[in-house]
């Protein structure tokens, strides 16, 4: 069997496990760019799953099963089924197992009727607090749930049964969730679309002619059609992030280890110098705090062992050691040095700056710091096996690589010669640190500026197969930095016009402002980024929070 | 000039900085092993010196200049007097600059007498509380103070002059430290001894027949001459808690980066899988607090960015995931499947026991994980990079190898081998986790063992030039527990007589047994420690307090 019979053989497997009611068989047609509401039109979801899948956020999710109004049964199909047609327009399933989901849900639902309660621990006896995530949750295709198939996207794992679950997936289903399907993500994690040989391509709900993003490019696509409220990705240079901004959905990318990776699978297994990280890609706000809270509630040190002691603090959260939030800080990143924002990310942050004073805070200008050689590092480390463990993978089934990393490898490295990267990069996230440090002379906080606002990208979500710079979310990954995402903008061909331009900083500069494409682009989101130190998780979602509540005031 | 030359002239030149009237004349002969209680002898230090000296905890010492009852620069003339005398005692210093501690100190003095307190941020602008470590601190050769020398014991380093303070001796200084000197170690940290060719070899107090141990072994000698009463060393294998446990005192090898490692100096820098901590070793148990509150009340996560944000915790002091301490269950290491330990710490571990048990406290067995595995892994990432940095050190100047471990490396690895190495190393920490959590069913407090207790070392400190192994203390290295020495007994021939045994567990078995000798290591210390979790230095710290109490709650 060649490579590609044996990835249509099993998508074809997949498929037969989707139930064919769900299916709908009157869909748009290819030429229709833009299907985010398709959902919503009338009779193309039951009344009962559009008033659950719809409008609630991931707390009013919670509290409606906690209250009775649904039962966790219903929630689980209407997800179940609202993720079909999130598939079947955008291609972003890799998985499902609807009948486990919803056998879960009714033994959620016999313990509520029998307890007046949600359901912590059920059959884990991890925690023994009762149920604070008692929704479904999508996982990307590498987190593994003990019993179902894994394959990160290989054609060549086709065949793989996961005999445990990743410590993640055991601890939120600790705390109630329910999982029920997983999502498409780029060959074995290595660039920024939804695209590998096994699934194939997953595209962007806004915009069908742009990419999802990626990594994690199957959730975004899910989550921004609300085929699922809180789904969960990972980042190792902007996974969570790109696909979160592409989306217009919230997420974080929190740093090493703080959410357990302990048991998900992952490429270049072994390479802990830039640890890929996991985080919530989330279609409300209120899912960011929610699900760290969760995670971090069930204790994750005591199951992952690189998960550091530090539970979730709502004194950070409180903004104890920004002043308490009274007056913050915020440093705009208009260009990083390498690549200047198209038109609508500098739109973009102008909107929060504004919005941001207009609440009673202070915006300086951030002097970027070394972004080149951050970027050069990043890519380094990336490819510092020179390719090994991608081809390994690629040679189990003879398909081909996607994504050009294997170009961009310049060779493999000697121990020594890692010793000597990973030197120089802990010399340059010291002087990163202490550059941040050094803004405490330009704010009238008394502070050093509390976090960086960055574009997401330099360019819009792109062309499929499109180029793509990794620069802005990279930096966070090199330096272990909190960045999380706060949907700002879309490309709006009326105003974000292209400029002429010859004063490129670089090359990257130059295919970033090639590609932009206002009319090709339209309707895709542009997405920023509040960046924090390191594990300041709590803090930076607090200030995502801020900073979303006055971009909404100064709409409203 | 031959390496053996310039080391000869660097070391004229260190002694010509020691003042002529420091140095005692009438010092014990070679053949007096036992040299622990010289510097109390009439008339071998002047009154003062043995007030301030001999008897008061680091605590006591802090209370006193506070009170005003000595002035810093009576404090630090007394130390800087008595680290001399220890030096001639053991060789135990690499460097003295006791002119800028003086000078410093009478700048403390100067504050004191115009405020009436102890100092905080001198000259360093980093935290703004007062002091509460307002004294005298020794630092392994390692740890760079701008301005003087460093060497990291290479002959080939001579010459090289501080551009910067390591961020622990700025945070330190911040905190009211005055640095006066800085001590020997093994060669370039990769031993269990205080050994190489540019400063020779330190010695035992106890007996100097035998080895101060190492790495740190410089601190262990003069801090056991209390020559010092708090010192900063570096443990990757047992390199703080060894010299510790070889002098009775106390000392902490704590989670990765939670004591910050930045800017100081380093082997095989860039070796970030197995990382070297950085922890005190000090003559009362009340340093360790002291130490750790006094570093992170510094706020170190903003210098270091390795550094978890992580505050020092009066919560995890008080055990509040352990019980709050009323009943403890722990476990003891008698042997970890690889080496049993000799006599003397059988007896020690004995003695815990009892104490533990008579203090309300329950106390298992514990049933040791992988410890062969454990040993291998940690061994091939010292020599992963095939000695390659030893090789260029030792190039610079021709002085040969000591301590064998060139011998021992097994060839450089390529950054994919490495990969996997990291790869098989997390799986083992994740399993030897899970291992420590089922202990939960053996106890009676409904948690797992809170900690445990090993030996230090299989065998008392060893000849020079002994055998050695770090099984014992190597374990915590590779999963980050933290873990701090308890002194407990010493070698008393009488009653630790060699036990015929041909049940050998290893090799290493064998030869721990064959050089155990109760007649050549009499009155050497055999010291416990008491292993926790990663990051659980708080409680760690509290749980030594709590057996040292117990066991001299027994003994009185």
């Amino acid at each position: 069997m060649t490579w590609q019979e044996a990835a249509a053989e099993y998508r074809a497997t997949r498929d037969a496990n989707i139930p064919k009611e769900y299916l709908i068989t009157d869909l748009p047609s290819n030429d229709v760019l833009d299907v985010k509401d398709y959902p919503t039109l009338p009779g193309v979801l039951p009344a009962l799953d559009l008033e659950i899948t719809q409008t609630l956020t991931v707390t009013e999710l919670i509290e409606a099963i906690k209250e009775g109004k649904y039962s966790a049964v219903q929630v689980t199909e209407a997800f179940c089924r609202r993720a079909v047609l999130a598939h079947q327009l955008t291609n972003c399933l890799t998985e499902v197992f609807f009948g486990k989901a919803i056998s879960r849900a009714k033994d959620l639902d016999e313990y509520f009727e029998k307890t007046g309660k949600t359901v912590g621990p059920l059959h884990y006896c991890i925690c023994s607090k009762f149920a604070i995530l008692s929704v479904p949750i999508s996982l990307k295709d590498q987190v593994e749930v003990e019993g179902t198939n894994f394959t990160m996207s290989y054609v060549g794992w086709i065949g793989k049964k996961a005999s445990h679950s990743a410590v993640i997936a055991e601890l939120l289903s600790s705390q109630g969730a329910v999982f029920y399907c997983r999502t498409n993500m780029s060959q074995g994690l290595w660039f920024g679309e939804g695209y590998n040989n096994l699934f194939g391509r997953t595209t962007n709900p806004f915009n069908r002619n742009v990419t999802c993003g990626g990594s994690s490019g199957g959730e975004g696509a899910l989550v921004g059609l609300r085929g699922s409220l809180l789904g969960v990705g990972s980042d190792i240079g902007g996974s969570v992030r790109i696909p979160a901004a592409y989306q217009a959905l919230y997420g974080v990318r929190g740093s090493y280890a703080r959410i357990p990776y302990c048991k998900a699978s992952n490429s270049s297994e072994g390479q802990e110098m830039v640890r890929s990280v996991l985080g919530p890609i989330t279609a409300s706000i209120d899912g960011l705090k929610t699900f760290y809270k969760a995670v971090l509630d069930a204790k994750p040190w005591e199951h992952d062992p690189w998960t550091p002691r530090m539970p979730w603090s709502e004194s950070a959260y409180a903004l104890a050691d920004h002043g308490n939030g009274d007056k913050l800080c915020f440093a705009i990143m208009w260009d990083d040095g390498v690549a200047k924002p198209c038109p609508p990310y500098v739109r973009a942050l102008q909107q929060a700056k504004d919005a941001l004073i207009a609440a009673g805070h202070e915006v300086i200008d951030w002097t970027p710091f070394k972004s080149a050689e951050s970027g050069e590092l990043l890519m380094r480390f990336f490819t510092s096996d020179g390719g090994y463990d991608l081809k390994k993978q690629l040679a189990l089934s003879g398909e081909p690589q996607l994504g050009g990393v294997l170009d961009r490898s310049k060779g493999e490295l000697s121990a020594h010669e890692l010793f000597d990267l990973c030197y120089i990069r802990s010399g340059h996230i010291k002087d990163a640190l202490d550059h941040w440090n050094a803004t405490v002379s330009k704010t009238s906080t008394g502070r050093p500026v509390d976090a960086i606002i960055a574009p997401a990208a330099a360019a819009p979500p792109q062309p499929h197969d499109g180029h793509m710079y990794i620069g802005y979310t990279g930096f966070c990954n090199l330096n272990d930095y909190v960045s999380s995402i706060l949907p700002v903008a879309h490309v709006d061909p009326s105003v974000d016009t292209k400029i002429n331009r010859d004063d490129f900083l670089s090359d990257t500069d130059r295919q970033v402002h090639e590609q932009y494409d206002p009319a090709l682009q339209a309707g895709a989101p542009c997405s920023l980024q509040i960046i924090g130190k390191k594990y300041e998780e709590e803090a930076i979602i607090r200030m995502t929070e801020i900073a979303d509540a006055a971009l909404k005031s100064v709409r409203s």
